[in-house]
């Protein structure tokens, strides 16, 4: 059980974060976020999507967010893209990179955007031809990888069978999203090994949400089994859309305090990072989810 | 790495969650709460502690809890007793166990209670002897086994060391108390492993904070070296008197979510312990600390 000697951390809180937050944020609070998570260390934040803002208000400002950042030499600045409009107005903002996304439970893919998986893989095609041809890297996501809030428990081959579809479309990396965060150790190891049998665990990410708090047990599994990228969002932003007032995403603080903690590089700040954790918390108004950062910020003040 | 098949709970919420939270809590609710715990499957509650009112305020009413709590069969009500005058207030108050504790951290025992670790612990021999006498079971507390907020990193051999001095003194089983939650599953590992080669590990708990948000995945890093019994605070109750406003010790619902994922038996009905967590946390008006027990609320509701 050798951890991987450095990990790499992609940063969601402004997009997949902010855009669960019940208040509308200010697109120069927006900024002013990325603009201090790239500081901090971050080499890969998820900015905004380019997704119509009749179905996803809180990311109407993407062109405004993209335009106004101060790009930070060595970052990568991604933005979720659903379709091929999406995908030009990603390209006008020149975006460094794109994530389209799909679900591994059929029932979610029905409830959440109204057609089948395939449906939806097939919808990305173009987008992720597109991409190719402009040579800008795509990243797929994975929902509810481990279980759904509608179906329950989802099959690890089922997980796999979607990460290998997005992979083979050309995503250079799949994230594995725990997506009402149900997973454990177990259920966490189980769909990483069918997914690794599929496609190489080097191409492989964690997006685990901590729902019922077990977020950092189940990133340490995954860090035991050799994963070496991990989803986080600074300050816990966001939450549960199924279950309001529950924790959503994992904090970056906690994430970069176990792996720090186990001697592992990042590259980041961690004093740093609580700062900004603890700024983004106090200027939208909402409790600091990141238990490391508040600490962190408490024997530093 | 197959897990113990069971798992004991020691709810700790009453006495050391209580104790750290700012309100003095009425005595009633505090009763309500250990007959509430009782009722979820709780086998083992630490009701209160027999420590000078001077010291420790929130624990002046121990009798009249004691003496007001329903005693539901097949559970043990524990008290803690720092000496001697402590113990006979328990054996009045009919506690079914006492709770003896030392540091590993010699900086930590010179600030805390004002004495070198030697010292401390030739403080609880004769309360040792008087339990045996009257067959009275006394657990032992090590407080600081990886860290220290004076000190910082502990030795694991200091750890074994203080914890083998409990267990030869007569204790039948040694909670490991990470105090301030800065361990890691590597420190606890290696924590673990020095104290299990002069205690019996099935003689040995976990106590883990939450202050860095490690505490789950200590527990499960714990349970894989084949700890079968752990500590926990309902709701998360406490919080860190060296850091206020951050996190203490790790809630039970979440450490039980884990637990019943993994497929280990507790006894434990999770669905009235995360119930009776909302209750405490709204009748003392503080945050539910634990996550699970809120997305259970939450789902439930």
């Amino acid at each position: 059980m050798t951890y991987p000697a450095r990990v790499k951390i992609v940063e969601v809180g402004p997009r997949d974060g902010l855009q669960n937050e019940k208040e509308v944020v200010p697109t120069e609070t927006k900024v002013e976020l990325i603009n201090r998570l790239a500081e901090a260390g971050l080499s890969m934040i998820e900015a905004t999507s380019f997704v119509s803002p009749k179905w996803v208000p809180q990311m109407g400002d993407n062109s405004a967010v993209m335009g106004a950042i101060r790009r930070r030499p060595g970052v990568t600045y991604s933005v979720l893209t659903p379709n091929l409009q999406g995908f030009d107005g990603a390209v006008q903002a020149q975006a460094d990179e794109v994530a389209i996304f799909g679900a591994a439970s059929e029932a979610f893919s029905q409830k959440n955007i109204n057609c089948s998986i395939a449906e939806s893989l097939k919808r990305f095609e173009p987008v992720v031809s597109a991409a190719s041809a402009l040579e800008i890297p795509v990243r797929g996501y994975v929902s509810c990888v481990v279980g759904c809030p509608y179906a329950g428990t989802v099959d690890p081959q089922k997980t796999a069978e979607i990460a290998k579809i997005l992979f083979d479309m050309g995503c250079y990396e799949v994230s594995l999203g725990d997506t009402i965060g149900v997973g454990n150790p177990d259920s966490i190891r189980r769909m990483i090994e069918a997914c690794a049998r599929v496609v190489p665990i080097e191409k492989l990410a964690g997006h685990y949400h901590d729902t019922y708090g077990m977020a950092i047990a189940n990133v340490h599994a995954s860090l035991e089994m050799g994963m070496a990228t991990f989803d986080a969002s600074i300050a816990g932003l966001g939450g549960c859309p199924y279950a309001k007032g529950a924790s959503g995403n994992v904090a970056t603080e906690d994430v970069v305090y176990l792996l720090h903690g186990l001697g592992i590089e990042t590259g980041i700040d961690l004093a740093k990072l609580a700062a900004v954790g603890d700024w983004i918390s106090s200027t939208i108004n909402r409790p600091n989810g990141a238990k490391a950062g508040r600490a962190l910020c408490l024997n530093a003040a």
